[in-house]
């Protein structure tokens, strides 16, 4: 077997990403399983070296092609300056993570690595250096040109993917319509498969309390969600639903399903954070190459203290293995 | 210490409810620590106490007065024929189940018993017998003439208390009014302090996803809940939020705060659900007097055969009794 290349971008700099990027590249799993090429700094990932005691030589590489063995290997944009500050926004830093995130989805649409791992980014950094998205998701949606796509995340025993994220509740209920609510459901199944489950059991919340109790409290479910659903079942995907929002994880969690469709960003990420705080990973499904993500911030409050947790960064890892290798 | 009386309704006739009740009498805690006095039909519990094989003597009384030990005190209202079916909504059952906590309502409210706590009911058979609740929760509301109160769940290491609970989520979002939450955190907190938490530490979840984020989401957190937030405070009540509700729950969990005031039913009732589905209570607040109640529905499937989980009830009683012994 060939290990897959995995890109890892290093996140803010100013943020715990870089510290955790490197603590990950001790773990066995990762060792073992994959090539991982660091996209980020020189002078950031020294730093973060130091602060966690990491002695392995750092490789600077232009090209996956001069990739080595027992070393740390780093695509460098050299585009950062030592004088950054930790635990702070800062424009030069919101600019040089976007670049490192540029570069490695450069890469991935090339074919010289097989996934894309991101570390934590700050949004408003980014926004004060003049690039305007609302997060990763939207970056990499934006640079592949995907129009539909979705938020999965995969945490402890639960994967839920969202028909909406990032607005208000308000805006979140109008949005639900089956066209969207479909096309999550096909997002979802190939998801699935992508990990290598061959019948994926596909669960699909539904918007109002009991799923609406036969249009007593909103008719979102009859009018949106079940034609979304039958439309899937017609295609042969093994769909149920819609479930009521407040039983759905549970069963997910006891294995009923593989994967929870929720209609809005708290009623996937309430059941996932509770169960699994830490080890979450974030997937970006229906874009051209493969993308997980850790599922928290910058961990500004560790930030150059080598304390912060790479459980997650581990995770995602794992899974961008898992998806290239079912990809070959 | 006077244990305090228990009345406790045996619920719809063809669901599992009487039998869960004569299996939680048997419960060490429940022997030990209150006098429970049943609200039924004799026809209806005999039959329960056969399937569940009980012996144990069946005291029909007429007046709380005539409370014995080591037997199973009945209030019997008599409006029961044997020939009602299990697992099928009859127009019979619900009446004779709306009955039960009509009296039992009355006992409570003459100071007779200590508090009610009611077996699981079924709305459509109540409803097809002409009373026309949408649950428990709007008869107790009802018939002590309460405008202000809300529902409470008490599950596993969380306590949620919801602001909206039966709406659809649209119409959720219209009720988020600053006056609601206010009154909704303050049934929060008397709640707490009913259970002999002297400075209970209350996070109310925002309704948005990440609360919000300062306007960007949608305006309910800056218009409605801040200002609840900011009024108990100046009250004196130890009240954090509007806490993004992707973390609220885990921190609940992990001690931080007593009780969560949540938006929206299923904001409360997922994590609810996910960690605790057999053993919750649900706590009817800003009521006269004590009401508790099992947090799952009438178990058609079990009903007849003996084997519905009792936790829920059993802890039902455990949390009425500690209501009870905190206002003597």
């Amino acid at each position: 077997m060939i290990k897959p290349i995995i890109g890892i971008t290093i996140g803010d700099p100013s943020g715990a990403g870089p510290e955790i990027c490197i603590k990950a590249l001790k773990n066995d799993y990762v060792l073992n399983n994959c090539r991982p090429v660091l996209f980020g700094d020189r002078n950031v990932l020294r730093k973060a070296a130091s602060i966690v005691k990491c002695e392995t030589k750092i490789n600077i590489i232009n090209n996956i092609s001069e990739y080595a063995e027992g070393v740390i290997n780093l695509i460098s944009l050299d585009n950062m300056a030592c004088n950054y500050e930790f635990a702070k926004v800062q424009p030069e830093c919101g600019k040089a993570a976007f670049e490192f995130i540029k570069r490695a989805i450069e890469s991935a649409l090339a074919g010289d690595i097989d996934a894309v791992v991101t570390g934590p980014i700050n949004k408003e950094a980014m926004n004060s250096a003049g690039i305007h998205y609302s997060g990763h998701t939207e970056i990499f949606a934006d640079l592949t040109n995907t129009k539909e796509y979705a938020m999965l995340l995969s945490g402890g025993p639960l994967k839920v993917i969202h028909v909406t994220t990032h607005v208000s509740m308000r805006k979140a209920c109008d949005m639900i319509k089956k066209d969207r609510v479909y096309s999550v459901i096909k997002l979802a199944h190939n998801a699935m498969t992508g990990l290598g489950i061959q019948k994926p059991r596909i669960a699909v919340a539904g918007l109002n309390p009991h799923s609406g109790e036969n249009g007593l409290f909103g008719d979102e479910e009859i009018n949106e969600i079940i034609p979304a659903v039958e439309k899937a079942r017609v295609e042969g995907m093994d769909v149920t639903g819609p479930v009521p929002p407040d039983t759905v994880f549970l069963h997910c969690k006891n294995g009923k399903y593989h994967v929870a469709v929720a209609m809005y960003h708290d009623q996937g990420h309430i059941p996932l954070k509770l169960l699994d705080f830490m080890g979450g990973v974030n997937i970006t499904v229906g874009l051209p190459i493969i993308r997980t993500s850790v599922d928290h911030g910058t961990v500004f409050g560790k930030a150059g203290k080598g304390t912060a947790d790479e459980s997650s960064m581990i995770k995602a890892i794992e899974m961008a293995v898992q998806f290239a290798l079912n990809k070959k």
